[in-house]
């Protein structure tokens, strides 16, 4: 009966009780997705879907975000799932690495367009499907993810059901026929990380997601126990599945609430370092300063992000000396920062050859010692006790604010860059969210 | 290299060598799944899907089989799929329990209809993605199938892929991409069975397999190695990967060779049982001359069909005591002897109660002993050594064309049938295969 009572859970729940503390969060998230999927929508990915998509002569029916394209509900909500994580810039539960917004967002904001639905709907929606989907990969994690599985892609699934199920008033049992309908395709094996087929993973979870409700929705049958069963979802993908988490009792504490969002356009591990870096330019110094600088450092820096000299993009975001040195240059490092240009910048160069990495087992993860030996012989020293972007030390409204602003700057005007985010922060009071998806179309 | 040799050998294989024997076999694959699809076009999920790709405004690019309806390819594949496996009564790899048309005809059909291709063309295509399914089912299985993956749809999306991407002339990096999407969407946990989820998965095996082959034709990147990679594709969804069925050579013995064609719409198990049953018939002894009837199984038959006194069509297909009776009553057992109707028919309901069955530990699971007692006394016996539709017993050229007109009777004139037969043992002299298309239509 897991499943089922899953499906009751999620049925019966009052959207209207969700509390304003939530809705809020659900903001932050929307705002922080739609910085990163306009931010990608140029990427040469994203052109070749939308090929594919004309081989199907697909029809209109919603928007590739931060384009005026339309495709067909499918192929929307694919291409807005890829762009979501292209920049590897999404949201993210610490715990099981779920990137929550990539699966969910797409599949309701087509429908929701498509069928003019109002911000708030949208908003509690979102609420339910980032629980459930957190709530499955709590089940299954860590062994799912150690195991190979890209859970964002393979548990994504089951939010972007929740949500749009939700959204559609699905009754108990096409519910449960819905989740055995997404529980039967799991996408996203890890050995893609680092291709095209990573930010695929969410895409298709949340096509497939769309797919099985509007299946559910006709009466399509499916397993009642796919979660649970001895050839379920959870034994065959999991190795010890723990369905507490699924038991748990709903509505007291909403998981949105640990939701965490990535101030730096790379891998976690070096947020500490950038942060350090950062504050060592706001406190004056500039890169003309630096004599040298030492970093201690996790032992996680250097196995994950060892890379003395990187020399495209992709290397950039593995490599610590690059990290601290473009923080270092222009003050943030978002993603302009990690492109092949910046990795190849002079300025950029001269200054990552100036940095040591020393290893340190007393330093936490999201901890750092940055110590700087100045030319003019003084020595400046910041220590990081938790990361930006931790959840001890969260982004501010503000801080997601400016990360918007500057993943969208090359596309969209300031004008409607302020907009767009006045427009956010008052989403459950609008009538319906396709002024945003206008707002957010390349001049 | 395993990946990248495959796709070597899919692109380098020379089409025209391929031996008249193997396309002959693919003929009688493409006759066997034609039936299967025809027959189950109008069963309830197939509407229900049909409304679901309404939903999307699907445009009509192919025809989905035994209608005049179009949708785009990827729904197209995806219902064909579906109708291929509704009746289980598709063709199977005995030795992995792969059923191989099902995902593989409806991908390459879909793209021959709308680019009206020739019939030669189609066939080897066909037999190249045979070929690389059910390697890839043989280096994953068993552990694969017993761990709850339904072989049908994971691995059938490979078979999808070898055949269209030969069929479009993809490049090796291309192939060795579009299967890296492929794997990285495996669909089918075998928990769906004996839900409409269970046909799905060729559906979307077919369907997926497509959407890898168009993203990979526009240069969309996956990994190189998806299959063998620590975190790749065998690795996760099987215990023991064995990569020796993938690295033999190539173009000697092709596995389509040992494809099987099911003679009766049940599990194979009862096959020998049915097989008897209509024997003793045509022998000339009818239903009403029965006092009672013995017969000698496998331990397994009782074991997954002994249900007595079956309700409706689905339990219907795990009563070995309705398989004897139906058969003996109506002298086959195709789709049209498994329906409500049929397990309610009271002489089948009157002969199903004078069968008794023994367990017998020396009989095979492809044999039976039958004897039957008459009322006037005497005594008839048919020992069965292997089942029709077993590889030391296939079905012939003739068999198989009986069971494309019992599926397609209720639908298609009798012209039309015959006319269908005959152009499929000439299909690779027709420059397309849309007339076929067009006379499977129902009337």
């Amino acid at each position: 009966m897991i499943t089922q009572n899953l499906a009751h859970n999620i049925v019966k729940l009052p959207l209207e009780n969700i509390p304003g503390e939530v809705i809020h969060e659900a903001k932050r998230s929307f705002l922080n997705w739609l910085g990163c999927a306009v931010g990608a929508h140029s990427h040469p990915s994203v052109s070749m879907m939308l090929n594919v998509s004309k081989k199907f002569e697909s029809s209109s029916q919603a928007t590739l975000i931060g384009t005026s394209i339309k495709t067909d509900l499918g192929f929307a909500a694919l291409i807005n799932g890829m762009t979501s994580h292209i920049f590897d810039f999404d949201d993210t539960f610490l715990d099981t690495i779920l990137h929550p917004s990539a699966p969910v967002f797409p599949a309701i904001l087509a429908w929701a367009e498509y069928k003019s639905l109002p911000g708030d709907l949208f908003l509690r929606c979102f609420a339910v499907g980032v629980e459930v989907e957190q709530r499955i990969a709590q089940a299954v994690c860590p062994s799912h993810y150690d195991n190979g599985w890209h859970v964002t892609g393979t548990v994504g699934a089951f939010g972007a059901v929740a949500a749009l199920g939700k959204m559609l008033c699905l009754d108990e049992i096409r519910m449960t026929y819905a989740i055995g309908l997404a529980s039967t395709q799991p996408t996203g094996l890890r050995e893609m990380f680092g291709t095209m087929t990573k930010p695929f993973h969410p895409g298709k979870a949340a096509s497939n997601g769309l797919l099985a409700v509007l299946m559910a929705q006709e009466g399509y049958t499916s397993s009642t126990q796919p979660l649970e069963a001895k050839r379920g979802y959870c034994a065959v993908l999991s190795e010890r599945p723990d369905f507490r988490s699924l038991e748990a009792e709903w509505g007291k504490d909403w998981h949105i609430m640990k939701n965490t969002y990535k101030p730096f356009a790379c891998g976690v591990v070096n947020h500490p370092i950038i942060d350090a870096a950062i504050k060592l330019k706001s406190q004056g110094v500039s890169p003309d300063d630096i004599q040298s600088i030492t970093l201690q450092v996790h032992p996680l820096v250097l196995e994950l992000t060892g890379i003395k000299d990187p020399k495209d993009q992709l290397q950039a975001k593995f490599s610590v000396y690059h990290c601290a040195a473009v923080a270092l240059v222009d003050g943030k490092a978002g993603a302009w920062q990690f492109t092949d240009e910046k990795v190849l910048d002079e300025d950029v160069i001269a200054l990552r050859r100036k940095i040591k990495v020393e290893i340190d087992n007393q330093i936490c993860k999201d901890q750092t010692v940055l110590k700087a030996i100045l030319k003019n012989g003084d020595e400046a020293k910041v220590f990081i006790e938790h990361a930006l972007g931790s959840l001890e030390h969260p982004l501010s409204d503000k801080d997601i604010e400016e990360k918007f602003m500057n993943l969208t700057e090359p596309y969209l005007s300031h004008d409607n860059q302020k907009k767009i985010i006045e427009l956010v922060w008052c989403l459950d009071e609008l009538s319906s969210i396709k002024e945003i998806i206008t707002l957010c179309q390349e001049a």
